[in-house]
C-alpha cells in the first residue's frame, strides 16, 4: 500500500526486496562471461517479469529476451523489446496471438518439438500468409520436452517447417537437470553435454540442407560452468539475475550474491519452542521447497538481519499462509523474545527466486542510499 | 486475455476453473452443519479472495468473514462486508490501517497473543481515542501462534486490554494440525481438544471477571468432524469452499467435491517415458506439494477429463514454471500421444486450493450451462 520512496523501516510487510547492487553484480558477471565465451546472451525474463530488471540486463549487453508466456512477450514488446524467443512449445490455440504480435512488429520466435506441432504451425502460417520463425526444441538431458539430437524426428520436423514455408530459425535446448547437481565437475560435464547435443542437432539439420542459424542453450548453472561454447550462438539464463538458495546449493553463487529477499515483521513468539512468528508465510515465500532434497535444507528460507547479513542457523522452518515460523537449528532459543523482539524486521532469502517473486505484485528495489522504489511485476497469463 | 463468456474449449490456458455446482454444495454442506451445531459461521476468505464466492457464502447464512491480511479486509469492506475478524496477530505498524478501517465503519476485530502486543494495541487505541475489539488467540494444538488455555499470560493479556480501555471481544483458536490427520476418530478427538481448550480459556477469563462474548474455533477438518460445539459461539473455515486433494487425503471430502481445477492444454509428449507435457506448471498449480507426506501422493495434481471425471492413476508428476508433466503410475504409456493428443484439454485438481487459486488473477466460474464467467481475485498485500 505504500508509495515510493520508502525505507526498509517504513515499508509494509511482507515485501519482496531487490538489492540493486547485488543484482547489477549478477548481471555484469553473467554478461562478461558470455562476452568472454563469444556468444550472444538472451536472458529469460520469467524470473523477474519486471521492466527495470530487464532494462538493466539489456543495458549490460543482452541481445533480446526469452519468455515463458505470450503475456510476457506482449508486456516486454510494449516496452520496446522486439527480439523475443517464446521458449515453451507452441500450442495451436495460441497461434493467432503469436501472429498478432508479429504483425505489430514483434520479432517473435516460436518453438516446436513434434511433427504434429510443426504441421500445425506451418498450416496456420500458410493460411494466414505468415512466415513464422521457428526453433526446434532439442532434448539434451531428458528432463522435459524436446527431440533428442539423434532422433529421426528432428529432420522430419525441419523438413515439415521448410516445406511448409516457415523459416527454420535454429535449435534450442535447456539442460534443466543442472539444478540437481552440486559439483563444478558435474556442472561442467552437463554443460558440455548440453552444448554438444545442441551443436550435434544443428549439424544434422545443416547436413540435410536445412538452415540452422541459431544454436541456443542455457540454464544458469550450465551457463556459469561451461568450459567453452564452440558452435553455440546464444545462451539463455534466468535465475542468475537474483540467484537463490537452490543455486547456492548447486554451487554457482554465495549467499552474498542473493539479490532477492522477503522483508517480514516479527508478530509473535512461542518461547518454549524457540519460535519467532513472522508475517510472511508461504503466500510470500511461495510453497517452493527446492532445497529439501539438496545438501542443505533451508526450510522456507534463510533468515538475515535488516542489513542483509545472514544469521547462521536461523531459517523459516515452517510456513502457513500468512505466518512463518523462524527458528534456529538445535535446542530451542528460550530467549527468542530478546533475540527477535516483537516488531523486529528480518529479511528472508528464498529457495527459488522465480517462485517467490511471483507471489508479489511489485518488487521494492533497494538502492545503496537505502531508498526503495516500487517496481511493478507482471502476473498471470 | 479472454472475456466472458468463454467455454472450456475456447478459454486460454492455464485457467483456474470453479465448478459452481460443487462450490454451492460445499457451501451448503458446511452452513447446514453449522446451523445444526447451533453456532455462527464465519468463513475464512483467504481461500478464494473472491467477491462472488464470498457473496455465496454470506447468502447461504454465513455471518461475517475472517481475513488473513488487512488488504482482504479493505477489499471486502468496500464490498459492504462490515463484520470482519483479522485472524493474524496484530503487528503494531499496521494499527493505523486498522484504525482507519474502523473509522470508516468497519467492525474490524484484531488479534493478540502476547503481553507486548496487548500493550501496543491498548497504547495505540488510547492515544487515538479508539476502543479496539480484541480477540485473544489461544493455542489448542501447538502448531503455531497463541497462548495455551492454562497459561497465566492469558489472564494477564485480558487484564491489560481491559485496563487499557479496549474491548475484550473473546478468544479464538485454529487447530491447524488437523491437516496432518486422516481418520474420523482422530479428527473428532482434535475437534474436541480445540473446542474444550477454547471454551476453557473463555471460562478462565470469565472467572477472572473479564468479558468473553466470542468463543471462536475452526479449521475445515475439525469443523466437519466435531461431535458437538458446546460453549462455542462461532466457527471459522476456509478451504471447504473448494476442497482439494489434501482435504481428500484428510478424509473430509471426495474428489467429486473438489470445486477448483486448473484447465491445461497438452503441448507435447515424450513417448518413451509416457509423458504428456501440458502448459500448466508450478506457476499455475503452485509449488504446494501438500500430499507428499500423506497416504496418497498426487504429485502436483490429479488429472481429470474436461468434464471433470477423474482419470485414475494420471497425475502431474513433475512441474517446471510453465510446463507440467502428466503421466500414469506404473509402466510408461507408450501410446500417450493417442491417449492425450496434442491440443487435448485436461483439468488438474490441486493439492491445495488456497495456494493454487493465488497463482491466478481471476477464476473462471463454470455454470451448469457450460459458460464461464471471469471472477476477479485479490492479490498481494
Amino acid at each position: 500500500m505504500s508509495t515510493s520512496f520508502d525505507t526498509l523501516d517504513s515499508l509494509d510487510t511482507p515485501a519482496a526486496v531487490i538489492d540493486l547492487a547485488r543484482m547489477q553484480r549478477n548481471i555484469d558477471r553473467m554478461q562478461q562471461r558470455m562476452n568472454a565465451l563469444g556468444v550472444r546472451f538472451r536472458p529469460h525474463v520469467k524470473t523477474s517479469k519486471c521492466r527495470p530488471v530487464v532494462r538493466a540486463q539489456l543495458a549490460a549487453g543482452a541481445q533480446g529476451i526469452t519468455v515463458s508466456t505470450l503475456k510476457e512477450a506482449e508486456y516486454f514488446f510494449a516496452e520496446g523489446v522486439t527480439d523475443i524467443v517464446y521458449a515453451v512449445g507452441m500450442a495451436a490455440h495460441r497461434l493467432p496471438q503469436a501472429l498478432a504480435l508479429r504483425r505489430r512488429g514483434c520479432d517473435l520466435k516460436v518453438l516446436t518439438d513434434s511433427v504434429a506441432s510443426a504441421h500445425a504451425i506451418a498450416a496456420f502460417g500458410r493460411a494466414n500468409g505468415e512466415v513464422f520463425d521457428v526453433l526446434i526444441e532439442v532434448d539434451t538431458d531428458g528432463h522435459r520436452s524436446g527431440i533428442r539430437p539423434d532422433d529421426p524426428v528432428l529432420l522430419e520436423v525441419g523438413h515439415i517447417l521448410q516445406a511448409g514455408g516457415m523459416r527454420l530459425a535454429g535449435v534450442l535446448t535447456h539442460a534443466g537437470s543442472s539444478y540437481e547437481l552440486n559439483t563444478p565437475e558435474a556442472l561442467t560435464a552437463l554443460a558440455e553435454q548440453e552444448r554438444a547435443g545442441c551443436v550435434g542437432a544443428a549439424e544434422r539439420l545443416r547436413a540435410a540442407d536445412l538452415p540452422c542459424p541459431v544454436v541456443s542453450v542455457g540454464s544458469t548453472p550450465t551457463a556459469l560452468a561451461a568450459a567453452h561454447l564452440e558452435g553455440i550462438t546464444e545462451v539463455r539464463a534466468g535465475v542468475y539475475v537474483f540467484f537463490d538458495l537452490v543455486m547456492h546449493n548447486v554451487g554457482v553463487c554465495t549467499t552474498d550474491d542473493l539479490a532477492l529477499s522477503v522483508l517480514a515483521t516479527v508478530i509473535g513468539h512461542q518461547v518454549d519452542k524457540g519460535w519467532a512468528i513472522v508475517d510472511a508465510g508461504w503466500m510470500a515465500m511461495s510453497r517452493d521447497r527446492g532445497t529439501q532434497k539438496q545438501q542443505r535444507d533451508y526450510g522456507y528460507g534463510q533468515v538475515c538481519a535488516m542489513d542483509g547479513t545472514v544469521l547462521p542457523g536461523y531459517v523459516m522452518s515452517q510456513a502457513n499462509q500468512e505466518h512463518g515460523i523462524v527458528s534456529c537449528e538445535g535446542a530451542p532459543d528460550r530467549d527468542i523474545t530478546e533475540i527477535f523482539p516483537l516488531g523486529t524486521r528480518l529479511r528472508i532469502l528464498p529457495n527459488h527466486a522465480c517462485a517467490t517473486g511471483a507471489q508479489f505484485p511489485e518488487y521494492r528495489a533497494l538502492s545503496a542510499d537505502g531508498l526503495l522504489a516500487a517496481w511493478e511485476r507482471l502476473y498471470g497469463w
